[in-house]
């Protein structure tokens, strides 16, 4: 039996699989959650043990932890290749938006819906499954093979880097495969050439001790939803300009080849507008729609709030106000020099009347570049081309995945993509959802790439 | 036995009734809470009629209902007075501000803890307890007497007019006394010239068709948290003036003598400021804080709130923002037209790339200024004077009772404020409370009110 075989014969039990994998909310974001991360990754440990894999084991970092497992059969002739993914998920708040229990998977139209359906429980579950059906199949593999699975990607891997460096050893390669990411379409594959960073803060503008009857003291105190609209409205104009001093001081400026190469991307605005059920696109003005989707930084705000959010009215004069601000930063910014610089504008902006605090969030990732003609990356265009029988498009990624960057830094190699998320899966967001022909589709694309190795 | 003595003797007593009335949680402004405020209605003809007075009753309207009882006894030749106040509370949240279960009340440093203790439970049930001291005391009152109380003033009295009006015979009378509001100082008394009025609405800002990856689609689409920030900035400018065309256009201009009534009020900025924890005032230039409390109207956000709220991160381009919006307003303004102008105002300043929708809330107050030599009031004078010792000032409240003008409109009589609550009591706040000597000072203002009625 050939391992394309033992993919499809196991087809209904790896769909069986991947619903319970998801069914534990291993939401890394959430204290409460510590133990679901946990009991995600003991669920990983034997899922690889039964594909044949070795040395399969959770090891503890000072926050979250991760996985390990491999099998260094091959030979030292042959190469070592490390797959990552990351078994933890995001909130599934609001969860009243859900159409289904996120944590109670459903199957609907050949899709799986599921909070990390497709981020990354589906991706990063088929690696192991081709592995899986090649040792079945053959017995063996004609690379060796770490992986590597972390609990904290969804927080921004605070405490990776750390445990990377301490495991420098245990997890060198010669290639990294990321079973995190997407394609650019169904029918459309791609190679991503660039990766954005993120970095982010919270802000908190404090007014009276307490909520205040707005008609007694209005007019009287400063309201911090007040104040926080005005610092909010002054770091991006109307227009979708970032007005923060120094923000685009380290953009490389897009060249006329790059603005062609992005421009080859297949990007229809209306249908972009429509399928996201916005009026129009929107954003920084001199700039095309595909243009800072892929190469430019942005400013979000991905939370903001204060007061009554009850019904009816309640005519109270807030205490405090929030916001949670991320930036998507791109190739040569800094994360830390960013958050300085909203951290200058808001203190050069303060109003008056309140105080206001600006804390760092922990997630952290520095924009990734992949040079052409890199190893990794052009086996994985060789998979995908034939594959999908189509040349790939190269893209550039809105999403960070800061580890990528991470582990050239730490490890010192560039790692390629091999993921099959799509853009319209509601990642991050209610009704998430992972198409059953993407999921068998990344196993057989992980089990080509083992026999693109065969030729190595 | 006095009335006075009878209102000793039972002091405590009548404390323990006040924690059954405050236990019981009769928030109007949340559906699941309209069964509470019927059962504080109940104990509210309960208690009236354990008091003595006849015919006391519930009465339905379109919403949250009324009660209603009466005295008639005192004979025609004698004036007839209406006592107002409500049992409906304000929502208790946020929850966890409290020291203690906002509807399981303590009694703490000669103070009693709970939502609803001073707004108005407190000082509403003063002029019941001061009616059964008199009548046990003396068997009969010196003027007739009616009592309404309603179930619906914090969500702004949406369907009071109408039952006013269509019982308009019911509740005729001579002079009207509001247990609603508050004196101006523990030791300084006060009378209420000015009320403001109230309007306000709540906008509701749509984006994308759910919520976003902000890495995927930042920089492609708008994002409301933004779109709304740049709204309500545009709203007030950074020092506090309100920016709505048209919306200071009714407003009278303070005159000389109003500027200087206004300054014999006892008001110090730094113990002010120190009172609520601001680092330092606030509020539209050219005016004093004291003037600005008083008689300018105000435009305040009373909640914002749209995306990820929960600990940590979550990288979400949200689909939707909120903000919930009241404007003080003060005489010669009317609600509807404010209304209207922030309507405009906000169509006039659409962002792009977002929907805007704008409602109006269904609280609505006109403003309110009582005319000097007024018979009520002059009352109120006399029995302040004897009970502190010293000649009330003469106040204007941030605060609406929006009843107060409405009941001017449709029985044409003005009331007069005789009401015992203070300004630090965290009114609408977490810990809100009521003082005991307040209470027991409430009681007996109301039992010298029926002194003067003998000399009438």
């Amino acid at each position: 039996m050939s391992w394309k075989t033992y993919i499809d014969e196991n087809k209904d039990r790896f769909v069986e699989e991947l619903i319970k994998f998801i069914s534990i909310p291993s939401v890394s974001a959430s204290d409460d959650h510590f133990q679901d991360v946990v009991k995600a990754g003991d669920w990983v440990v034997s899922r690889l043990t039964a594909a044949g894999l070795k040395n399969a084991k959770m090891m503890t970092t000072e926050t979250h932890p991760v996985v390990y497992a491999d099998w260094l059969e091959a030979g030292s002739e042959k190469p070592t290749i490390l797959i990552y993914g990351h078994f933890d998920v995001q909130p599934a708040d609001p969860i009243d938006l859900w159409d289904n229990n996120p944590f109670q998977p459903i199957i609907k139209d050949h899709r799986i819906y599921g909070r990390g359906a497709s981020d990354d429980k589906g991706n990063m579950l088929a690696p192991i499954l081709a592995i899986e059906a090649f040792l079945r199949a053959e017995g063996s593999l004609p690379v060796n093979i770490k992986f590597f699975f972390e609990g904290q990607e969804e927080i921004g891997s605070p405490t990776l880097a750390k445990f990377v460096r301490e495991n420098s050893n245990l997890l060198k390669a010669d290639m990294i495969f990321s079973a995190d990411g997407g394609q650019f379409g169904e029918f459309q594959p791609s190679l991503v050439k660039g990766l954005k960073g993120l970095t982010g803060c919270e802000v908190t503008v404090t007014g009276a001790k307490g909520d205040q009857h707005s008609g007694k003291h209005g007019g009287g105190i400063a309201n911090p939803l007040h104040a926080l609209s005005h610092l909010i409205a002054s770091m991006k104009d109307i227009e979708g300009r970032i007005k923060i001093k120094g923000f685009y001081d380290d953009v490389l400026d897009l060249k006329a080849e790059d603005r062609h190469a992005i421009s080859l991307i297949p990007f229809n605005e209306k249908e972009y507008a429509k399928q996201l059920g916005v009026p129009e696109t929107y954003g920084e003005p001199d700039y095309s729609t595909a243009e800072r989707l892929a190469a430019r930084p942005t400013l979000e705000i991905n939370g903001m709030w204060g007061g009554y959010q009850g019904s009816g009215i309640k005519t109270v004069l807030p205490a405090k106000a929030y916001a949670k601000i991320t930036c998507r930063i791109v190739a040569n910014q800094e994360p830390k020099k960013i958050f300085e610089l909203i951290k200058r504008h808001i203190e050069e902006n303060m109003p008056r009347g309140v105080k206001v605090d600006v804390v760092r969030l922990s997630a952290s990732a520095n924009p990734f570049l992949i040079p052409r003609g890199h190893n990794a990356t052009e086996i994985v265009r060789k998979v995908l081309r034939d594959l999908y029988g189509k040349e790939p498009i190269e893209t550039y990624e809105g999403g960070s995945i800061p580890v990528m960057s991470m582990l050239l830094k730490e490890l010192g190699i560039h790692g390629a993509v091999l993921s099959f998320g799509l853009d319209d899966e509601q990642v991050h967001a209610p009704n998430e959802f992972f198409r059953l022909s993407s999921f068998t589709k990344a196993q057989i694309a992980y089990g080509r790439l083992l026999e693109e190795f065969k030729k190595i």
